[in-house]
């Protein structure tokens, strides 16, 4: 079952590259092969200086090893070794108006035969434009529907919960669907989650290059670009002191360079900024906050 | 004797503000004084875009509240309510040979009686200059010998395992002293522990203005803008992963744009960036680690 997930998933990731490839028009990702440490590897593939995507990169990894102790605690999973697979990305494109977004689709597996799938889509404009985050959203909502109509409210309140700032008391984005430790059990067997969580990673491409070419010639100056830089410190402040995956890739030397390749290349933090009143930026950050209802 | 030590730390603010001041000779440093929701409050000073320093704060605080149960653990102590005051200084500068530099000084009291004192400074240089280096270390250690000979050794030690970034295997900068928990006790008396951290405040300006000064004016092009923007890269993952002062303001709902005001104003993450071999950047990359003797 293993090796079904992991050719799965590599298959996604293949199928993504692809697809972002033939958007961009210009780049080409640039694949590293890396081992583990204390066992598996991965597939590192970066795309960087394009026409739209200044840096992104599609990770697909499969690791064994030993979980640390507070994890170990932290899970509630007992015994200490796993095994986890999973595809990350995250895309930063030049244009303020493309926005930035991050998928992951996971696989854990504990020695003690516990396992569940994990994963989500989130975007993060840097201007909220609603149509498109309305767009985005049903789109999720709709691969979700095909499986459990509770799912995309759950996974859409899960995703507004996680990428949450506290200290800023912001959201990253606009959200999308998060889900973790989805078990076989009451909401499907095995094959149902498992095929989810594979929709899920086929969803990415067609949603996201549709975003991005909605937005990709529209005219920015420097007033636009100082703001994305500066909504991608945001980005960094959360990926750096909130995010689990990074938190773990951190704690079990996973390889840096894949880890951090979800941070921007360029990046921008202004003591005290505040947009004027009743500017697009400030709207944006009316929209940065739980609860809205994009399918409504 | 709060307001003794309050009064005290006020007037290093005033002295250190002063005098990067004169340094700069162009910029001045802009004041916002705010309130800590739970008593205290701050005087945050900020300057930006001078002829040496690009971004900078040296912030005065005083705060009162009840400790998160998770940090009153942590440190040991019993009862939550604490009265803290110190002053931060981060100041980052436009040239890529003029380091980094990082001051801290505070003192701690906690409801059942048990106070100390904290501090440091450290010097994060994207180049190292290893002349630059052994006068900073070697200032550092005459303020210490002045009162213990014990303590430069120690404090030292102590920098170099605090201002160490684990995923990278690098410590931040070249170290400096720092210090934490510092009891009236065998190594001194209350009076004597706030001397030296008095002292060591006292010391921050000459002895950075001296650095600033030999390297303002050297020149530097793309490749070693390219290397700072990266090198504070390091700087930012080290305050948000790792610094105990900002967790500590994070958790404790301090006014984040005084807590964050320590990132740089322009900073870049470049995916796996290798320097040449024998490059300046090689060079300071080696350099980048516990245990260097600098006043050998």
């Amino acid at each position: 079952m293993r090796q079904t997930i992991i050719d799965q998933f590599k298959g996604i990731q293949n199928g993504i590259c692809r697809a972002l490839e033939e958007c961009d028009g210009q780049a080409k990702f640039e694949e590293d092969l890396w081992r583990h440490h204390s066992g598996g590897g991965g597939i590192t593939r970066i795309i960087q200086n394009g026409e739209v995507f200044e840096k992104g990169g599609v990770n697909f990894s499969h690791v064994e090893g030993d979980l640390p102790p507070v994890i170990a605690t932290h899970l509630g999973v007992q015994g200490v070794r796993y095994f986890a697979t999973g595809v990350s990305i995250v895309i930063h494109s030049s244009n303020p108006f493309v926005p930035t977004i991050h998928m992951n689709i996971r696989y854990f597996e504990v020695e003690s035969g516990q396992s569940w799938f994990g994963g989500g889509i989130d975007l993060t404009p840097m201007y909220v434009n609603e149509e498109d985050a309305r767009f985005f959203h049903r789109e999720l909502k709709a691969v979700c529907d095909r499986h459990n109509p509770a799912w995309y409210d759950d996974f859409k309140h899960q995703a507004d919960d996680y990428f949450f700032i506290p200290h800023r008391n912001e959201t990253r984005g606009i959200g999308g669907i998060f889900y973790d430790h989805l078990k076989p059990g009451e909401k499907g067997t095995f094959e149902e989650i498992f095929q989810f969580t594979t929709e899920v990673g086929k969803s990415f491409a067609p949603v996201y290059t549709a975003i991005v070419n909605r937005n990709r010639h529209l005219p920015y100056g420097e007033h636009e670009k100082n703001w994305q830089l500066m909504r991608r410190g945001r980005y960094v402040e959360f990926n750096l002191v909130y995010d689990r995956g990074t938190k773990f890739g951190l704690e079990t030397s996973g390889r840096i360079e894949s880890i951090l390749m979800s941070l921007p290349s360029m990046v921008a933090w202004n003591y005290n900024y505040c947009p004027k009143e009743n500017s697009p930026e400030a709207k944006t950050l009316e929209l940065l906050r739980k609860g809205v209802d994009w399918v409504g």
